[in-house]
C-alpha cells in the first residue's frame, strides 16, 4: 500500500470534481467588522465579509473583549486540565448557570464546541439508554449525524421538518422503547425554520425525548436571545436544547441545557466531555458577557433583522434568485459549482467582497449558492456595493434572474 | 420510558460505586501559578495546584498572554466561522506552519482540541483507506479509541508498549492491506514512555503507517520541545504526530503534523475538522507564541525535569509509594477509591493542596492514585509542604510505605 499515492489520488479526484476547498486567509479587524484583511498570493487587501456566522458582530463587542482581557490577566491562557482534573474554573460554573437560565432549564453543560456537544450528548444518550431508537431529521447537521452514528443505536430518518412523517415513524416503534427525536430550529444552508411546536406535539404524543439544535438560533431569536424556541414559547417542552457559543455569541464552545439529571448523566458518561481539556476561562467569561448582554439588549437582534430584510428587498428588486425563508440567512442561488466559485472569486478580486461559495457536499449538486449573512455591522454602503456587484455579475454572466418584484 | 428516573438510577449507581465525580471549582491566579482560588461550599480559599497539565506554567507566560491580548484587540473574540466559511485567519495559517516546523513535517492541521484531532484524524484515515486495519495499543487514550471505533475499520489491540506482540499481529495481516499503528509517547496515568524506535522498526518491517499521540510529550521533551520523538531523533520516521496546545503549551487546541498530502486529505474529508467553528485567532496566536518560546528556550524543560526529580527523591526518601517511570508524571499509589478521595479532600481542606483523586474507570480498580505534576512554577517551599502533608496522612491512615531509600 502506497499511502501517499492513495491520498494524492483522492485529492486529485476532489479537484477534478470541483470539490476541492481552498480556504480564504483572513484577519478580521476588531472594531471595524465586517472589514478584514485578506491574505492572497499577490499581497494583502481589504475585504468586507458577507458570510460570517458571527451574526451580530459580538466578537468585537467591548463587553466581550473586556471580559476576555480581564480573565486572561486574572486566570491565564488555558484551563490547564480536563473538567475533572483541575480544569473546572469559576468562569465555567458561572457560564453554565447563565446558559441554564437562558433556556429556563435546571442545568447546562459546556463542551469545547457545538460540534462536540452534539456528538457527545447524542452519542451518549442514544448509546446508554437501553434499546434507544433515534428519529433524526434527514437534513440534520453532520455533528448530530456523527453522534447518532457513534452511538450505534437504531436510527430512523424522518422527512425534513415533516411532523406527519415523524408521527408515522414513531407510531411503528414499541411504546416501551426510549425514543429520541433530534432536529434543528434554523437549518443553516436553506435558512428554513422547523415547525417546532408540531414536532413537539408528536414527541409528546409518543413519549419521545426531544433534542433541538439551536446553533443558528441562540442569541438571535426570542426576547432574551434564547432562540427560536424561546420566541415561540416552547423551551419548557423541549428535553434538550443544544447551542453554540461560536456563532451569534461570537466566541467558541458548545453546550446542552436540560434537566439536572440529564446534564449530570452526560457529564458523567460522555467521553467527549470527560477526556479533553476544558475551554479556556477567558472564552467562558467572554461567552458569559455576550449572553448577558444579549439577554438584556434587543437592539442587535432588531438591527440584524432589519439588515436582513433590507438585503432581501434589494435582491428581490433586481431579481437575484434567493431561497425565501423566515430566517436571517440569505442563500443566493447559482446552481453550478464552477460558476459559484467563479462569482465568489470575482467578488473578492474586483470588489473586495468575500462570500464563500457553498458547493456539494455541503449542499446538493445543482443548488450551489452564495450564503449571505447580513449583520448589524454592515452599513447601507456595504449593502449598496454588494447589490451593485451582484447585479453586474448576474448581467455579465447572463445568469437567470427571477421575475422582478412588482 | 421514564427518562428522568433512568438518569437518576444510573447516577445513583455511580455514587454507590464511589465513581461519581465532583469537580473542584478553581480560579488559577495568573502570575502566581500554581496558586489558585478554590470555591467551596463554605467560602473561597487559596490552594496550590499539584495536578495541572499546564505542565510548564506557560498559561501565565507573558509572551503567551501578550500575543493573546494583541490578537483579541486586533481580530476580536471568535473566528466567526468554520475554516472553510470565513473562519481561516492568518493566525491559524501561521500556527500550522509553526507546528509543521516543530515536528519537521511538510504540513500540520489544527483542530479544536487534542481529543478532536485524534478522533477526527484516526476516524477519517481508518475509514477512508479501503479495508484498513488499525493496530491500537491497549492503553490508548479515549479519543483514539473513539476515533478508531467511529471509523468502523477492523481494530486489533496489541499489548501495551509491546513491539513483539505488535509484530506478531502485523505478521498475520495481508501485506496488501493498509495498516495503521496508533500509540502514545507518554502514557499520562502511569507516566511510562513507549519504546518508540522499536515500534517504528516493526511498522517499517510491515509497511504500516505510524500514528503517535505526543499529547503529553510536546513542549516537554526534545531540544525544541518537539516531544519524545524529537528527543530520540525519530520524528522523520513517524507518519503522523498528534499533539495538543492545551497542556505544555498552556492554551487549547489540537493538531496533526504529517505529509502535505495526508494533512490535505484529513482537511478535505474529516467531518470533525470541517463542520465546526475554527479556534479563536487569539488562541492560535497564544499557542504560536508558546511554541516559539519553547523552541528557543530549554530553561522551562530543565526546571521541569529538576522539579520532578526533586519531588520523586523526597517521596522516595519517606517511602511514599509511586510508580517509577522516566517521565514528568508522578503517580502516588493509594489503591483504594474511597481512601484516595479522602486523602485528596484532607489535603485540600487541611493544607490547601489540590490533587484530584484518579479513580476507576480512568485507572484500573486497585490502582487508584494521586497524580502529581510538579512544574517549574512550584517552589521548594511548595515541595516541602506537599511532602510533609503526604507524610502526615500516610502515618495517620497507616498507609503502606515502601522500603525507604537506602
Ligand atoms: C446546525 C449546526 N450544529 C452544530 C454546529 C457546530 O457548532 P460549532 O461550530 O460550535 O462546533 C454547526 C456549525 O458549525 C451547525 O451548523
Ligand atoms: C493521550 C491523550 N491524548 C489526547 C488528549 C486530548 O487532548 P485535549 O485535552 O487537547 O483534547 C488527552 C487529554 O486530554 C490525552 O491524555
Amino acid at each position: 500500500m502506497n499511502y501517499e499515492a492513495f491520498f494524492q489520488v483522492e485529492l486529485d479526484a476532489l479537484k477534478e470534481d470541483g470539490r476541492y476547498r481552498i480556504f480564504a486567509e483572513l484577519e478580521r479587524k476588531a472594531g471595524s467588522f465586517p472589514r478584514a484583511r485578506h491574505y492572497a498570493e499577490d499581497g494583502v487587501g481589504d475585504v468586507t465579509v458577507w458570510c460570517s456566522n458571527d451574526y451580530l458582530g459580538m466578537g468585537q463587542h467591548r463587553k466581550v473583549l473586556d471580559a476576555m482581557h480581564t480573565t486572561l490577566d486574572a486566570c491565564g491562557a488555558g484551563a490547564g486540565g480536563t473538567r475533572n482534573i483541575s480544569g473546572t474554573t469559576h468562569a465555567h460554573v458561572v457560564l453554565e448557570a447563565e446558559l441554564a437560565d437562558l433556556h429556563g432549564k435546571e442545568a447546562a453543560l459546556l463542551f469545547t464546541s457545538g460540534y462536540v456537544s452534539n456528538w457527545a450528548a447524542l452519542g451518549t444518550l442514544a448509546a446508554r439508554m437501553p434499546n434507544c431508537v433515534v428519529l433524526s431529521d434527514e437534513l440534520n447537521h453532520a455533528s448530530m449525524i456523527e453522534g447518532i452514528r457513534h452511538s450505534r443505536a437504531e436510527c430512523l430518518r424522518f422527512k425534513h421538518s415533516d411532523p406527519a412523517d415523524l408521527d408515522r415513524k414513531l407510531a411503528q416503534i414499541d411504546p416501551a422503547r426510549p425514543k429520541l427525536v433530534a432536529f434543528e430550529s434554523v437549518y443553516s444552508m436553506d435558512g428554513d425554520i422547523a415547525p417546532i411546536a408540531e414536532i413537539l406535539d408528536v414527541c409528546e404524543k409518543h413519549g419521545a425525548m426531544s433534542y433541538l439544535d439551536e446553533v443558528h438560533g441562540v442569541g438571535l431569536y426570542g426576547p432574551r436571545g434564547g432562540g427560536v424556541a424561546e420566541e415561540r414559547g416552547l423551551m419548557d417542552r423541549i428535553t434538550v436544547i443544544e447551542g453554540t457559543l461560536g456563532k451569534a455569541f461570537g466566541v467558541m464552545g458548545g453546550y446542552i441545557a436540560a434537566s439536572a439529571a440529564l446534564c449530570d448523566f452526560v457529564r458523567s458518561f460522555a467521553s467527549g466531555f470527560i477526556f479533553t481539556t476544558a475551554l479556556p476561562p477567558a472564552l467562558a467569561a467572554g461567552a458569559t458577557a455576550s449572553i448577558r448582554h444579549l439577554k438584556a439588549s434587543g437592539w442587535e437582534r432588531a438591527q440584524h433583522q432589519a439588515r436582513v430584510a433590507q438585503v432581501r428587498r434589494r435582491l428581490d428588486a433586481i431579481g437575484i434568485p434567493t431561497i425565501d425563508n423566515p430566517s436571517h440567512i440569505i442563500p443566493v442561488m447559482v446552481g453550478d459549482a464552477k460558476k459559484c466559485k467563479m462569482i465568489s472569486d470575482w467578488l473578492l478580486e474586483e470588489h473586495g467582497i468575500y462570500v464563500q461559495p457553498i458547493n456539494y457536499p455541503t449542499v446538493p449538486v445543482g443548488t450551489e449558492r452564495l450564503r449571505l449573512t447580513p449583520s448589524p455591522v454592515h452599513t447601507d454602503g456595504d449593502v449598496d456595493k454588494l447589490v451593485d456587484a451582484l447585479s453586474e455579475i448576474w448581467s455579465q454572466c447572463a445568469l437567470a434572474r427571477r421575475a422582478m418584484a412588482a
